[in-house]
């Protein structure tokens, strides 16, 4: 069902129906769902659009530091690919959609961060900084897999003349499709060779589970934030 | 006028002058008037103390990280002589308040850590992850110096009957406004080993001075959370 | 028969018969014999303790990392604690020590850093940084216990007249062995929080114990070190 | 004279002038003429492209440690070029030639790290967990702006049919001789934007020349233990 692996299986099933839905309240945001009928205000986009390109800085520097915690080549290969991956196709994405709206990318780089937006990127990098690998990627798996959800429901569920298609190819691509699929499988690999193959059964499971849950809530906080462009800023 | 050196008068000046008056949002809260006239709600104020246990579990994280950043023998002395003062008169004073209405250390340490102040503490430890030392003091210091001001303040013009009183008198206290002055210090000699005399001339002076005003938003809303006992965690 | 707790048995156990008595190369080095029986030269003494101090300096940066990792209360105190001790207790006895030969605290802490005792730290560090508290415990025991094993062998086996007999009884003493047990203990207990209580068993064990073992390969090297006077310093 | 720009240029001096030509000592090492006539031992050429192996695998780690610690976008751009320099130039340089002596990648990635080369790439990254963006990169420059200025030189004065050809070739490339102008490049940008532009008037500069000298230093121990195939392992 889910195509990004095992430990993403259980983390998103503990998202979803042991915290009343949280998963769906992320992934099936009102933001979503008027991303998908094309009825969000193009303000709101543009309003997220920058501050993700905040968070896209930061959540490469906490990919960066993947690189930094990494044990075998291939999660230094891996990791490195992924930093590539958000610079290349993620933040360029935003550079070209904010340019043809007036809006350049030293703009973007500059713009003030609000609060919900801080909370997120900083929780990340503190999860690499005060744990190790697997409870960074516990804390980044929610956006890079629930983007890879929502682009691929999405892509099957809009119609052709929605203004926001871009967005939507973006992470239905068969290029993002392939970083999810590699994400998923350094997850599983990275608890194997860390907590050993029944990683559920481990005393730090659930503290990895709760990381998976905080970084989902906030992606809900993020979406809400996107909702209201004049949120007061912080 | 401020008795915590020249940085923390330059920053504090910028913070109330340059910013609509962000250092009285911050130390003239709501929340702190209501502590001065003792008409804070008990909820409020056991809501904030819950908190803020959380909240100095990972400050006393990123004051730890200073002494890590630490240069030099005096640099590493007042460091460690600051994680102490907060385990030990900071902590346990909300350790001693809450045991006396029924919750005990372990709730504390476990509480859910609410967006607002996840995105403080967060804050502050990646700017000392991704800085150095500087980097970091300057997150740290309104918290640190914003207290020693809002106790000295708030013990001039309480009355006596107020339930408040031992909250201000901690914050009041010679061993507190100790550590103010020996941080107060800290803050100048550290910049001048780093910077130079005449600080203020370098380029990183703005961007630090960004980092103390970024930390005074969010101090102003902790408050805004403490005085919603029913707030939405994340 | 260690009364440093299990984990440290173990370790203690690997290094001494998995890797040709290395346990023994440490702990009885022609170094810690010469110093048993008074033999050892006063420049020899003298090289190792500045090169000892300045060991102290970035392993209390170490030990200070150790709270930044910290996910527990006792976690947070015990680590806290042993920091205060190497302040305390360990650079304390060379500043007084090295006064009494005429080296000044500043002349200690600004010494050259000999390359085996850069090594030495910065692998205690990047241990830290690159895993997670565990990985740094493991990296930090060889020294502690060590020398915990060290000043009581040696308090048995000294004599009266022994010109050492003060650093001796450092290591022997109440208060150093306390921070023994009390590290042998967080050991223990951080080991089975992230791990569990069968924490041999783990895919991590192995390279824990290549920590240990690397840290106490390390350990020879600083006393190789310490026994040159005028060895290159880098 | 240098082509990597202003910093590596006053650095370089320093290195060379007032530290008893320790800058010749390393561009100039028996082992680097050794490369240049073609005379060097096959046996020391495997042991040290083992030990550059695992070297590269930790300083590649400390370059997206770079990432993890920069301010602006360009910053952010050359860090991951640079990383992924290292990984596809450099490392599957090393890669391909050890493969031809029948030295798989695996047993690379896993040989035992010699105490010279942990060293080395511990200290660099301690600078970056410690410092900030231009403590890390002071101590980058001397092994990335070294190599580009031995392959240079060495490529020069070569003969035909020197057996280290290959080798000479990698580090006198267009490919890497770029990479070496974009450090310059970012370690001088990076000073002005954090000190000013008169940067060597800055009360960090001599401590900043401090760690690159601290780094030549350790090239020169990496060179020594590369011409000792038997070296103790640590």
């Amino acid at each position: 069902m889910q195509p990004y692996g095992k430990a993403f299986g259980l983390w998103r099933k503990a998202a979803l129906t042991d915290n009343d839905g949280l998963w769906d309240a992320y992934t099936r945001h009102q933001f979503v769902e008027a991303l998908r009928d094309g009825t969000l205000p193009l303000a709101s986009f543009l309003h997220y659009l920058v501050q993700d390109y905040v968070f896209l800085v930061h959540f490469s520097r906490a990919y960066a530091l993947a690189v930094v915690k990494s044990e075998t080549l291939d999660e230094m290969k891996v990791a490195s690919a992924t930093v590539n991956a958000l610079v290349n196709i993620e933040m360029q994405h935003h550079v070209t959609v904010c340019a043809s709206h007036g809006i350049d990318e030293k703009t973007l780089f500059n713009a003030v961060e609000e609060s919900a937006n801080l909370a997120y990127t900083r929780y990340v990098l503190d999860a690499g900084y005060s744990g190790d690998l697997v409870d960074l990627l516990a804390a980044l798996a929610p956006c890079v897999l629930g983007y890879g959800e929502i682009g691929t429901r999405l892509a099957q569920q809009t119609s052709a003349n929605n203004p926001y298609t871009e967005w939507i190819e973006t992470y239905a691509s068969d290029d993002y499709q392939y970083v999810c699929k590699e994400m998923g499988e350094l997850l599983d690999s990275a608890l194997e060779r860390r907590i050993g193959s029944d990683f559920q059964a481990s005393p730090r499971w659930q503290r990895l589970t709760d990381r998976f849950i905080t970084a989902t809530r906030l992606e809900v906080g993020f979406w809400d934030m996107s909702l209201k462009p004049n949120h007061k800023v912080a």
